[in-house]
């Protein structure tokens, strides 16, 4: 395996299919014998865990937009320098459910503090450590909440529908700043078709960095 | 009173003084029979008391620097937002142990990640509310860990001296950047002393505001 790591992030509205998809190539890197970091945000080290259960809690409700823009940048800038960096620094292949994407869609278009607000504070958030390939999971709102139990939403996830649609609008509008970065994934399709498509492109990419 | 509402903050290294000049304020303000609102940082929230247990956290020792400094202005924003800002929309005195520039001269220069990049960070979380009048208490870091007992020393205060120094440092270049809003008061004078000085400064500036 090649020295230089490989950075996957997952992205897509709540209900889009993400976690079954990351499962797949979970298992495709384990059949290949390639050396993998899988992680999650928010969260993803002990501070970062500790961040999620304020953020997450569903009694903060009086948390302000700003509060909880810097806050997933803060558990962002940890998940950076401990665990990311240093795995990439060493050659691992590193997946990571969500990722600055998610930040600029959900706090910059969702609740409306601006794409480019978000996009300056995280960018000291990540110090240069984007990722090398994106899967944005397109899926309309309506769909993705249908598929949500309504015991398991937290309070993100109870947002308004409104809200929802915005966060939709901001991803697709990075797919299209980005277009070398986001591939963009059709989520009506049905797991399988998706997990063919999303290896596909993995498959490619490991080849081209002399990874497989 | 006048409905325009006045905002000081009291900055300074650890163990200047700061909480027995503020007391004195308070007791000032209390005879005078203004409004006041006594506050602090990091904290001054439910969510940000929270998260100054994050913060302060002796064990959090792997946290890193850029994780502080956004948690911090997270912390802040949350303030702003819920306790300061609509404090001074009801015409009050609002009177903060530390605020913006304790980051700038802890994480912009101790911590050295720079005066401008934390100052970018925070002008994002306080939304243009800076304080009318900052107290700096300037006092020699030597001088100023003396003061304090060992057993008192949270994470950030038992900081090598040299990191203190560059904070000392940070705080003087802000006070020639904002002489208009940061008095500096000698830290080395006694108690009285530096009560009759900020006093003094106060008393003017109730009378410019018509508030006194």
């Amino acid at each position: 395996m090649s020295k230089a790591g490989l950075f996957i992030s997952f992205e897509g509205p709540d209900g889009s299919g993400k976690s079954t998809q990351i499962s797949y190539l979970k298992e495709f890197f384990e059949e290949k014998g390639l050396d993998c970091v899988f992680t999650r945000e928010p969260g993803g080290t002990e501070i970062g865990e500790k961040l999620r259960d304020v953020i997450l809690d569903t009694h903060n409700y009086e948390m302000c937009d700003m509060t909880e823009a810097l806050l997933y940048a803060a558990s962002r800038a940890q998940h950076v320098s401990q665990v990311i960096q240093p795995a990439l620094d060493e050659g691992k292949i590193v997946v990571c459910d969500r990722y600055v994407d998610s930040s600029v869609a959900y706090q910059g278009y969702g609740r409306q503090l601006g794409g480019d607000v978000v996009s300056a504070i995280n960018d000291h958030a990540i110090m240069g450590c984007l990722p090398d390939v994106t899967f944005l999971i397109e899926i309309d709102p309506k769909d993705g909440k249908k598929r949500i139990k309504s015991s398991e939403r937290d309070r993100l996830e109870s947002e308004k529908l409104w809200f929802h649609k915005r966060v939709y609008k901001g991803y697709l509008e990075m797919a299209e700043k980005y277009p070398e970065r986001i591939i963009v994934i059709d989520g009506t399709g049905s797991r399988e078709e998706m997990r063919d498509e999303i290896l596909g492109h993995v498959s490619r990419i490991l080849k081209e960095r002399g990874i497989l």
